[in-house]
């Protein structure tokens, strides 16, 4: 989250339109790949230079060109020139802290997109900068890095099953969208599996790592949302309409993404409730737990204090002390202890500490 | 809830449209009902194979169709190729995971809600997926399981009273979503009852326990919140006599059953409320305990700490201890130990300690 | 609140409009009594028979029927069918757990709303449900028992004071609505009384009783709010002037009791912030309280206690212990006892604990 | 707060319209005084009664009439006739509980406002009800006491400064309604100070006292946000230019008047949230200091309660204890008991409680 | 904060347009610089008098006025004068505490911003207010005190990169806001590495110094999000194209400028729940920590406090004690004591306490 600040800074003072990478650099080196399709042809190929893809523009067939990694500016800044963008639009492709937004110019859409994946090595959710660019028969679209949720969407792309050969580049773009708010589940599904744990071992055994944990996913849960509440207003601004790029038939599928993106939310809330309701038990079983050592320490002190008290009188060196001379003397303050001690106890019992 | 985001992530990565029955498989044989009407005929049938109940589209009575069990998903392609319902509300059929929602064709109206109920055997409120098709003429609807919420309209239909038999596909839409609703209610009593008498107990006797049980209620709130919460739009979209499917007579029976669903939030709102607030009470009922404890504590502590030191001080062995020798040295000390007991006593009364 | 939701679900599975009387009979026998009125006319009479009110409605004057008592449905299903009422209406009529709405026919308008008064005898506020029709030239209003919340209304019919017998039953209509709202006023009032007296109880002298007071204040005011805030829609619904039953100089008087009820609703808030400032005071002050024990555990345990040390340093038994052969040694343990008590306490009253 | 609810509950019953003055009367007299001006003419006077201000009404010249107590109900009555008033804003006039709001009809607007002083004797802010009417060439206000709050436009319109003698009725009513706005920020003055000194309390030396006073000023906040909220609609009800009243060159005046409404609400939010973090910081302190006390009670009992038992063993009696017979025996315990206490010392230091 | 309300309460009474400069003087001597250019010719210049400005407002060319520290009130009117501006902007340019907010007149737009800047002689994050006048071809800019944040600005002006030179005032004001909320990056990037140092320690080792940090930077965080919030309306009201002043080609600049400013209030509601949350740590981590001191006391308590009876009881003087006599007694105490202890230090160990 720093991090995300300390990007934006690094651009201030620069006239609007510098293209600046913000953001780590993920991969080696960009990879560009290359879809080509209609319903009777297809071509797929790995671009080394990003020109070579400049030639489908014009082709009537739909082309799907793919951006993995950022860093290398003049890539963005060629196509930018080629197919035309706003100066911005490269800005924003770049800058990794962009919220999800859509732009809808006229001759294109462009969608900005948070994917979020579970980096195994450092057992850390990671949010990754997603654009999108829909023309008319093109998308371009860039990732920070090489990921495989498209991956599926490539075989289908291959196979020629399915409605997404014989549709336009408006309906690619629905897949793709589709496919990052699908891979939201998995790490919602993650989340859930330790929310869940996280409960049964709240109520039975909470340790401060238990809360430390809680806070962590509280905070994972306001990263989350962040991401994706802006995502509602994008795919509905795409649904409305209002672009001709966007085909009418499409708007069914929007809509069903849109629903999708509302249940993500929900299950966030959902969860951040059930987080709420678990920090509010983890600090009721700590209170009941200093109850309990309290409850201990009493029951202690207060039967045992008279009881040294009545000891200590006897121990006493007064040159008088009738009860000392007694015979049964000791045997009596025996039997006064235990009484007190009894009758503290049935105390404590009719208190409900025992 | 984890069942909730699981099932949608199984289906991560295929075309939409695909079926899958995304649930828990709730029943062995799918089984399906077929009622016919009008209002001088009725037929009612159990139906083994789904073709037999084609016919009856074409026919000016009103058909109702209704499956429980979702785990078959050939016989809602079949059902969808025959009514002619686009792939993604038959995905959505299956998927038990969507939430409410309408979704307006030209030639029927698609709804989806979820039915509540108390499940006897684990002791615990369930939700189950409903989807209706409302046509020109029919009505389909599918359940997770046999349930029993739907039998008496079953009943009034083979009676033939009251409007149903007279008036459309979309009154007995409306009988439908009624009862669904008319079934949160037991619900909520049941939920009701819970609370009232929790709310005795945490007052008088309030243990981790009941700490435990408001936390459940405070969840299953949220979850029962999540369901009917979204229902609003669902009615109300209904009723805004947008769709020629929907005649301008039974606008007055949704607004009826929109203002059950918005009692039954309410009732849900005032829920959490209560719950909150016997939550609050249960944490100072804690710490009025606490208070207790230290009470005691300190009362025992404050008496006796003194008193044994006044015996420890007469317990040494000085040989020049001139209270020692005196004859009424002993009793004197027992009268300065009753002094500083009393006024301790008398001290903790004023405190109102005691 | 059980009762409520109980209520309800007795219904479910009935066809809508069937007359059931959901709620508790509140009044041995329905009472049913009459004013028919003009500018010049004014006739009243108590009725036996519901009737012998139907032929006042060919009369142009204004007519009031009023209803206490709602346990027997054939009355109510006597006036709907003679005033041509919708089922539905009737069963809202007997529904007292019908939230506060307003359904606009064309012939007729329908409003229910909620009375609230104080029950002298159970010590608590009730909440009575309270339906009005008013149609051309007639309005009916239905309560639960005989109340005299009405009484002034029915005076200065009777004098023919004020603009009251010069207007139409529109404004009856909103007479009625004003004397429930000023109704809330006398509750709110009482509410306000407990509030203060609670106020300087819980900062002079918090007991677990004033804190359940505060508690059972917080849940009435939940009750009320719930009661009172759906008013607002009601009667800006009947002020919005879209009715032809409704004329237009009565919109000012719509608009003022409008008013009113806005203020009731901003006296609940303050109401609710006022007892949630009340709870907070009440536990920053039992956390006060348990400091001050704290405190005095801790004092005299910390100054009794090294004392008792010493004293039982000189309470062994060695055989060689020189200190217990000096003249002056007990003198002079117990200076030691005195500085260190006496250091202790100026430790304390640095440390502002005392 | 109770007089509020009080005042209304004493006209229950009554027929709208009738003038009753509910609230306290805040002053002997009744003082009218008119001012009568445009561009070239000036004429100021106090009135005795106030038919004389009558005449002013037909003259082309701005004439504003100045009410300062509520109390003699027969004066606003004759206003009201006079100027053809509807009952309803006479009634609003005297009924010092109702809300800021504003009426337009179509000869005169009807604005009701809070002004807000302290009562320097009672060490208490007070809220007064104010209202204006502003008709084509006249305003009349109605304070409930004589204040200084409109002294400085007196004097504008005596000097004939400014704008205001050119200008109309509508900018004299923007005058004294920012006056009264104005008058708002030398209390919000007043309360950051208090809330700033309170700051550093809190920090260095919190007391239940200090806790008194943040619930104080929390509830201070809460009443006067309730006064100003609903300003804000009165304001830009005014300004909309909906009225023929109010002329477009005021518009602007209108909108300034508005923002310092916005940054007063804004104020009284910040204020808010500010208390809420001392309240936070109070706790936390409250805490803190628990805890202190909890050390300093655990070091002392931890360090010498094994000490004491130590020195108890010794004590005993028995007739076979060897080490009592030992000639460095008594010394030996001595080491035993500094190394006891030395290494107990060490711990805590380690746990950092030292 | 309690400066802001000061400083209007000095100005209540005054005539509106009463130009008194409310606020601190930041700056000792005003300073005017002036740029005048196109996109062939360029002209910068420091200016004394202000009147040298003038003759620049009628050249086609743009022109730039920038007015460093507003104590000067003369120089402020001379400019309202001479450029036609309204009374009321004067004052509002002047007045410092006015909020941001955008004013358009027919010939020129008024927007009032805020700027912050961390000041690092005191350590504080300071707030300065800005007034930009946008007309036909000229920018006149109002600062507190000479700043840095223009300065890129100004480079890029002289030399003439980018779209600057080319586009109009429209274009020169979106590059001034532009630049104002790019520094907001900075002050969160070191508020951001604030808390992120903060969660380390609170986590660590919380002290009250951490809560005392949290609650200052939780409370900078509500005078942050009270100078930016309304920000979002006055860009997106400069860019609803609405004035003839901002040209269409600006608007997606300006739709960037308010994505940015989105994305300043997203992180600081960020910041925000972060904050609480480890407010909720801080608070936890001392009630854990409350939790340890007790286990100790309770366990060093209950552990010596029976073995302190156990000695005192054999300290008692009894004349017939037989245990005294027997020779193994002494031992037998020890073995007693030895097992009252380990059993007692098992019995923590199964409480988990140990």
């Amino acid at each position: 989250m720093r991090r995300l600040v300390k990007r934006m800074s690094r651009k201030a003072g620069l006239a609007p339109g510098t293209l600046i990478h913000v953001g780590e650099k993920k991969v080696e080196k960009v990879r560009i790949s290359l879809f080509d399709y209609d319903e009777s042809s297809f071509e797929e190929k790995e671009v080394v230079h990003i020109e070579e893809c400049f030639p489908f523009k014009d082709k009537p067939t739909v082309t799907w060109i793919n951006i993995d990694g950022l860093h290398q500016s003049e890539i963005i800044e060629k196509i930018g020139k080629h197919f035309d963008l706003h100066p911005l639009i490269l800005e924003d492709i770049l800058n990794t802290g962009q919220r999800p937004k859509i732009e809808d110019f006229e001759n294109y859409i462009f969608v900005v997109l948070k994917m979020i994946y579970f980096d195994g090595e450092t057992e850390e959710t990671r949010i990754e900068h997603v654009s999108l660019i829909l023309g008319g028969n093109f998308v371009i679209s860039f990732q920070e890095r090489v990921g495989d949720v498209f991956n599926p969407i490539r075989e289908r792309l291959r196979k020629g099953k399915g409605r997404i050969r014989k549709a336009g580049a408006d309906y690619l773009t629905y897949t793709l969208i589709d496919a990052i708010v699908d891979s939201y589940y998995s790490i919602l599904e993650r989340v859930g599996e330790k929310v869940e744990s996280l409960e049964d071992v709240v109520v039975a055994n909470p340790t401060p790592t238990s809360l430390q944990t809680i806070h962590n996913l509280k905070r994972e849960m306001i990263f989350l949302r962040r991401s994706v509440w802006p995502l509602r207003e994008v795919i509905s601004g795409l649904g409305r309409g209002e672009s001709s790029l966007v085909q009418e038939a499409t708007g069914i599928y929007l809509r069903d993404v849109y629903d999708h993106t509302i249940q993500v939310i929900d299950t966030i809330e959902t969860f951040r409730d059930m987080l709420s309701g678990m920090h509010d038990t983890y600090l009721s079983s700590i209170s009941n737990r200093m109850n309990e050592i309290m409850k201990v320490l009493t029951i202690f002190a207060a039967i045992f204090i008279p009881l040294t008290f009545i000891a200590g009188i006897y121990g006493m060196n007064f040159s008088y002390m009738p009860e000392l001379g007694w015979h049964w003397g000791y045997f009596a303050v025996w039997g006064v202890i235990l009484i007190v001690g009894i009758s503290m106890l049935l105390y404590f019992r009719r208190k409900r500490w025992l």
